[in-house]
């Protein structure tokens, strides 16, 4: 094995695995390496470079889901044979210039690869309606649509209003339209949330396990993040003892990834220590609509009355992800300067999409979409837990009243992330619980089921079935 | 009056003043209550149902905002007669609560005032050949388009492809595609470069006068911003006195808003001070296709070699302002950086628009629609000076060799702000010179004039004539 001068640099400040990804990328995109050129094992890089494996094993799943990298069971990483570094030299004429078919270019989409979270099945999407709805807003709306609009800042307005009645009827959450902001999905409420709500170095309070991404977003605005604790009832209620905390970041409904549903006297606990230590909740209501027994417990928001809680949720994992439509309902104190930040982050967003989906939520058609989404996710849930029920794998399933994902428990002291890699060296993308955690986490892992018909399901689960029986015999 | 027959629950959870608000919508959308009907007063309300005043007012207030009542001066409070409820006596049952007729409810959406600065007419633009691509683009990829892919965090490839021919074959830019990322307007670009490159309290040269959503953006990531004079060679080269400068913000291929280009020299000098002194120059080259004389100027990242150049751009002004796409080129330096931060900013943008606007430019038809947008606007452009130089106002206007604007300096010693705010009562969209700048600028006013065809250019013109008349012969 040729060595590739890697290095790294322990007191810069990004990440070792940040510097070892970084580096290898660019020797792929200057011609250092090539398409097909194997990279030393994660054992080796490690050793060499005195690091933990897992930092070699974590910059090596970057690339390959960023699809520079690609792995071959059994015989190590190798730069992906699908790229095509450009070989500027020379270009085509003039008139031929743009006519470059993308298609040849470009890596396919990829749909999901079995059993990734927090997918919805885009199958069950009702894309003709959609674009009836979309032609339908055209016609009523005009060319105006397409015009800038300094009133849609905050978002289309009737998109707002439906928005708001939809929150209030089904969520309970205590709004008017005005306080409600549409989003580039919920990752951009909560971005520019932890640029308006934090001072440097004040601490946030996460769940643990949680979810990565939130995670990220208030460190990069310098946020000290403290791990919140999740048990059966959900988020343990904080402390003084952790200082002053400025805000506290929650999924109540569900707790990602653990499905977890905050039992009522910790919502109360945690409202009224909001209330007295000031400081404010971020509720993120991601999949609460996907339960498949009870009605859906209204939100943590309806119970508040200090106005320090913000409600945020998108239309991701009930339409389609690529969509990118969130909202978030910010308390009147907030709403002024959530708005100013958002019109310099992004100005608005697309009003196309913004006032099909009013139309969708208006005509009905978004509702009999839920309804028949939590009919064929609740069969796949079940299917997909009796699947284990009858495997005799030694993974345990602890009760939830459903969502996108599943926690399979492992045995005490297993490691999840190694089960986690055989499972993706197999083309499985099945995250270990401890991929989310901050603090040493009981072993499991998440599967996420919704993406897959019920055929589909029963298939790979009978070849993903030997690859955890031979994890379990190898006490991995 | 007859009675409404209200009620309230005061062991259910939602608010009094909820229950109220909801059963009043309740009425009026089952066509119980009609358009111009008269509401109970707040007092008569709140003594038939034993509640307290405010909470009968919070509950009007809230429909009074929501369009579903209108309040008439010393009369009372009404059903809003601008509603109008759909006839359909018969709803689907559980979604009926959704059912508003969002465009009655909702003030329309409006076109530019004339003579609103860089707003294209989107009734050039050919939306049947953009929703032709858009089902095309629906075939080629299928129901993947509608996955999150995380390849697609910097911009869906085949775009970034697209965008980087374009700009490499018309703008001189020197990128591969890697580098270029896909932005919501160029707005976004600026605010992610605003977190990036700046550590608190540093300096940004910033053209004055010059573009504010920019600027704002500078001074909300705590920005000291210096002002760059702009002379008839454009932005004069900053010099050391000024201090250490971290960001020089410019729009060099015709300066926002005057109009100047700036001069092969002046380019060559600002290149050397920013490698001199290691700031950032971040190019927006926001209009420069727009060119009715000779072709472009190529851009100024073409000329630069220090790799410490950014280039960004924007199709709202080119396409349609509303489809909020936009590109930036970053250098390698700051690449992972930038998108790291894009990710966390919003994940990818939607992308079934880029998937469209991929095609529409690999197509042709992007260039298609340029060169007749080129062609209108320099007739239009040609029409509105010649109506200015036959009125015999006392505006003058220098050359430049196109864009979407013009401005037109008043007589030394007016009150630009004045002027703008006598043409603002009139219905036009006129802002000031001055309101761009930070320290005192030559009196002028910036007019579009690309949104209006010719007729509606002359009946405009004719409108505004004697208030300019008046404006002058007041000397304001």
């Amino acid at each position: 094995m040729r060595t590739l001068s890697l290095w790294v640099d322990r007191s810069a400040r990004p990440t070792l695995q940040d510097q070892l990804a970084r580096q290898i990328r660019e020797r792929i995109r200057s011609g250092d390496l090539a398409p097909g050129d194997p990279l030393p094992s994660t054992r080796d890089l490690a050793s060499e470079l005195k690091l933990s494996r897992n930092t070699a094993v974590y910059a090596y799943e970057r690339l390959i889901s960023e699809g520079y990298l690609e792995s071959a069971a059994r015989t190590g990483i190798y730069v992906s044979r699908s790229i095509t570094i450009p070989r500027n030299t020379k270009r085509p004429a003039p008139a031929a210039k743009a006519l470059v078919r993308s298609a040849a270019l470009h890596p396919h989409l990829s749909a999901p690869r079995p059993f990734r979270p927090c997918q919805p099945d885009v199958g069950l999407f009702p894309l003709l309606t959609w674009n009836r709805m979309r032609g339908r807003a055209l016609r009523n709306e005009g060319r105006n649509l397409l015009h800038y609009q300094a009133s849609c800042i905050a978002g289309f307005p009737a998109l707002r209003e439906n928005v708001a009645t939809y929150l209030r009827d089904h969520r309970g959450v205590r709004c008017d339209s005005h306080q409600v902001v549409i989003t580039s999905g919920s990752q951009q409420a909560l971005f520019l949330l932890s640029r308006l709500l934090l001072k440097p170095r004040e601490r946030v309070l996460v769940e643990d396990p949680g979810y990565v991404e939130a995670r990220l977003a208030w460190r990069h605005a310098g946020a000290r993040i403290v791990p919140g604790r999740v048990d059966d009832q959900g988020l343990v209620t904080p402390r003084s003892e952790h200082g002053k905390i400025a805000v506290i970041y929650t999924t109540p409904s569900r707790q990602f990834p653990t499905g977890v549903s905050l039992s009522l006297s910790r919502r109360l606990a945690l409202i009224d220590f909001a209330a007295r230590t000031r400081s404010w909740i971020i509720e993120d209501d991601y999949d609460s609509e996907l339960r498949y027994g009870a009605a859906p417990l209204p939100s943590l928001q309806s119970l508040d009355a200090s106005g320090r809680l913000i409600y945020t949720g998108t239309f991701s994992k009930l339409l389609f992800p690529s969509l990118r439509l969130g909202y978030v309902v910010v308390p009147h104190e907030l709403l002024d300067r959530f708005i100013e930040l958002k019109h310099l982050n992004d100005d608005h967003l697309p009003l196309l999409d913004q006032a099909t989906l009013a139309l969708f939520l208006e005509s009905g058609a978004f509702y009999s979409h839920i309804r028949r989404c939590r009919r064929e996710y609740a069969q796949r849930h079940a299917l997909f837990l009796d699947l284990f029920a009858r495997s005799g794998l030694p993974l345990t399933f602890e009760q939830t009243d459903g969502g996108m994902n599943v926690v399979g428990y492992l045995p005490g002291g297993s490691d999840d992330a190694a089960w986690s890699r055989r499972l993706q060296d197999a083309g499985f993308d099945v995250p270990a619980l401890s991929h989310y955690a901050i603090e040493p986490a009981r072993p499991g892992l998440v599967f996420g089921f919704t993406a897959f018909p019920a055929e589909r399901l029963r298939a790979e689960f009978k070849r993903m079935r030997p690859i955890l029986e031979k994890a379990a015999a190898d006490r991995a």
